[in-house]
């Protein structure tokens, strides 16, 4: 049994304010949760409807664990089609940006993504191309908007996302800037190295102009057909996929 | 003014089938009508909420052209945000495939792909890779479903999709098929050469094993992280992109 203002509480997660307010965010889903208490995330309560509870025992340690009926979890829920479970999730304190990390590896840099579900799929990419390390712009959607944790698949849970002032950040790396751009050098002809930043831009407009530093390489996805653009989570999946075909 | 009956049978387009008993589709926003007015398809008629229409004049040839209100657009757009434009566009009668026209050529093959917006961003990213033809399985979601047409991004209009039987199809075909597999050999690693067919799986199951031929040829994207999966769109462009790169 789940008291109202409990119910009440958990509901408010669904919008950012109060989760700011509350420094908690929400996840659905055996997966998606596994992979949250397997990592260094603060899981704070689990709520289940069904049996799944002992699925994940092993994994638990101070997590509060309760049974709720399958109407209180579609009341909580932040999808259609619930999944059995959800759980709160604390917000980890903003960590600040680690130049010299830069330094060997690559890393995404997003200027005003918008789309929650664009968003989420960055983050399963980067995850699954072992990219570590995001950094969005502060306009950028929030990584804690259910529908971007739900579209990360869990793999929010194994990549760092840093909200930051992009003209600052960028004015302070000393490693390579590849900007995605319709006029750059063809990806397929770019020397990647082993360390850089791969700046990719909003939906509809692209990277801002001013962000561009000066030494900025602009790189392309050489087109065949007639497709106007390519979806910027599919342009992240390519590149990451150039960036590690060459290792 | 749209009569009653106009705006229900309009509406009733938004279902399969209906779409299937009258023979048309909703095509939304300038840009998308745009691409099918200056293709094979035949637009029947279109439905415009404000000065629009003069922008496609000069694509118009036997095209019924309707000044409507917007509380009218909005009733029989399939969006929340409509677009001010809509246009009944007419569903082609279906091909007989030719396999002649696989060789020399590369095609994607889907099996139960079921996601209306990866559906619409396979297609998109093949015109983005100059790949025309697209053949699925029979339980593939519908291609003239309005999230899927609305995902394409007017591509629809210059890729053809033919729905099959692909155990038959398969065992047709005269050129390599590659299968995308969690097993296979690295895509970074395979030789296309300059024909084939790749065979892309549903979003949970993947591939159904049946399906596939003797001398499939396996392929893997290969992981370098923790993610268990990458979405079917995603696989696709990085495929499409490793196909062209090597030309």
């Amino acid at each position: 049994m789940l008291p109202k203002s409990q119910l009440q509480f958990i509901k408010s997660l669904h919008h950012k304010k109060f989760r700011k307010e509350h420094g908690l965010f929400i996840v659905e889903g055996i997966k998606s949760i596994t992979e949250f208490l397997q990592s260094d995330y603060t899981v704070h309560h689990i709520f289940h409807s069904s049996n799944l509870g002992p699925k994940i025992d092993i994994f638990l340690k101070n997590v509060k664990l309760n049974t709720i009926t399958e109407r209180e979890l579609a009341a909580i829920s932040t999808v259609k089609t619930p999944q059995g479970i959800l759980a709160l999730v604390e917000i980890p304190s903003d960590e600040p940006i680690n130049y010299n990390q830069l330094s060997g590896n690559f890393t995404l840099v997003l200027d005003t993504i918008q789309d929650p579900g664009n968003m989420g799929t960055i983050i399963r990419t980067a995850d699954w191309f072992g990219i570590h390390k995001i950094i969005c712009s502060e306009n950028t959607v929030d990584i804690f908007n259910p529908k971007v944790v739900q579209a990360t698949m869990g793999s929010l849970a194994h990549v760092s996302v840093v909200y930051t002032n992009l003209t600052s950040f960028l004015s302070n790396i000393n490693v390579p800037v590849y900007a995605t751009l319709l006029t750059g050098q063809s990806i397929y002809k770019t020397d990647f190295g082993n360390e850089g930043v791969i700046l990719l831009g909003n939906e509809g407009s692209g990277i801002n102009q001013n962000l561009l530093p000066n030494n900025t390489i602009g790189i392309t996805i050489p087109r065949y057909g007639s497709a106007e653009s390519l979806n910027v989570a599919l342009s992240t999946a390519i590149c990451c996929s150039e960036i590690r075909r060459r290792e």
